[in-house]
């Protein structure tokens, strides 16, 4: 968030100072776990945070990156349900915590912290949409040269600076690895063969571009 | 959301019906599109509906369902961009619009109708992040056996109710389609043998529930 939107508010640092207390966090430090039920909100004025989840299998996904003047923790502040989420600091940070009773307060008798609350919860919504829109819609080109990757560094064979895949790959069988319909799967191999990214001889698929396997 | 939930917040259907105009949307209706700037909110009072997402090659992802008397477009009414989503009627409906300058008015005037415009918006946001968790996270049993279906699809041939793959399938490759690491798919491999849902035999996978190939 740049100076100008955060005076588009109304509301200056000093506001926020006075009505929390300035807190610091190190570089790496987890001080958001998913279980956490938070007592306020913090709002952070010098650093970077990141909003992370972690899979079952220690892949960790990041759903939201926190600058200057941003709040963290607004919605289970609010809700008073269980963070979900990490956050770690991904630098020194200054912060002013800022009790659950107060931000209520603020959001009843200040129409402008009202306003900037509501928006930051806006700008998690947009976030949130924005990568579940590529999370869900991942281009499926990459679905489809990842695949062809796969099977080029486990079947195949180097033929003069391109490797030959050694496999009788179907159209068919690529498009239900990467779970697209027949139409994509066809225009995506189309425009890899256009791009000369991969070509197809007798049958069997070549990968043109060996450092892909990288 | 039950009409305790509701009845929680202080605020009556009637006092939606005074702020707006009650409207009516056909079942299968699509009337709020991404790129639509929304002059106010809708609330529903009565049927279902769906936010969606759609992909370039047609699929959809539903990221929220919603039912009375849940806010629709609250966010993109109060940050005034593009609504970002899809909105379609899964029934037929009964809503009150709402005209964005009574909503900021309400907001700033009434605290009960602020807190639940609010709520509306921290629930869309939860919403959000768990379908992420399951989008990001998609169980890593769920994957593995969905490529072993597809080989067994494709180089699969039916032994005594079973299906065996006449593909030589490792683990390695299976983890790397999936994207998974080595010690989780070896995890999973081992689960669904216990559960017997697949065998190995002389280094073949074999599927045992043919039922699958549906």
């Amino acid at each position: 968030m740049d100076d100008n939107t955060f005076l588009k508010f109304n509301i200056t640092i000093d506001y926020f100072k006075n009505l929390g207390e300035t807190i610091f966090k190190k570089k790496g430090e987890i001080f958001i776990t998913p279980d956490d039920i938070l007592n306020g909100i913090y709002v952070l004025l010098k650093g970077r945070i990141k909003y992370l989840l972690y899979s079952l299998d220690g892949r960790e996904k990041i759903i939201f990156i926190g600058e200057p003047v941003c709040i963290i923790g607004d919605v289970p502040t609010y809700d008073r349900r269980p963070a979900g989420t990490f956050v770690t600091a991904l630098m020194d940070l200054e912060l002013v915590f800022i009790e659950y009773h107060t931000v209520i307060e603020a959001i009843d008798n200040n129409p402008d912290f009202s306003k900037y609350f509501i928006t930051s919860i806006c700008n998690k919504t947009r976030g949130l949409m924005a990568e579940m829109g590529e999370q869900c819609f991942q281009d499926a080109e990459s679905k489809v040269l990842k695949i062809i990757i796969q099977f080029a560094k486990h079947y195949g064979d180097f033929e003069k600076e391109m490797i030959k895949i050694n496999f009788p790959l179907s159209q068919q069988f690529i498009g239900n690895l990467a779970s697209l319909n027949r139409v994509t799967t066809a225009r995506v191999l189309k425009s890899l063969r256009e791009e000369d990214i991969i070509d197809i001889e007798n049958g069997k698929y070549i990968l043109k571009r060996v450092s892909l396997l990288d």
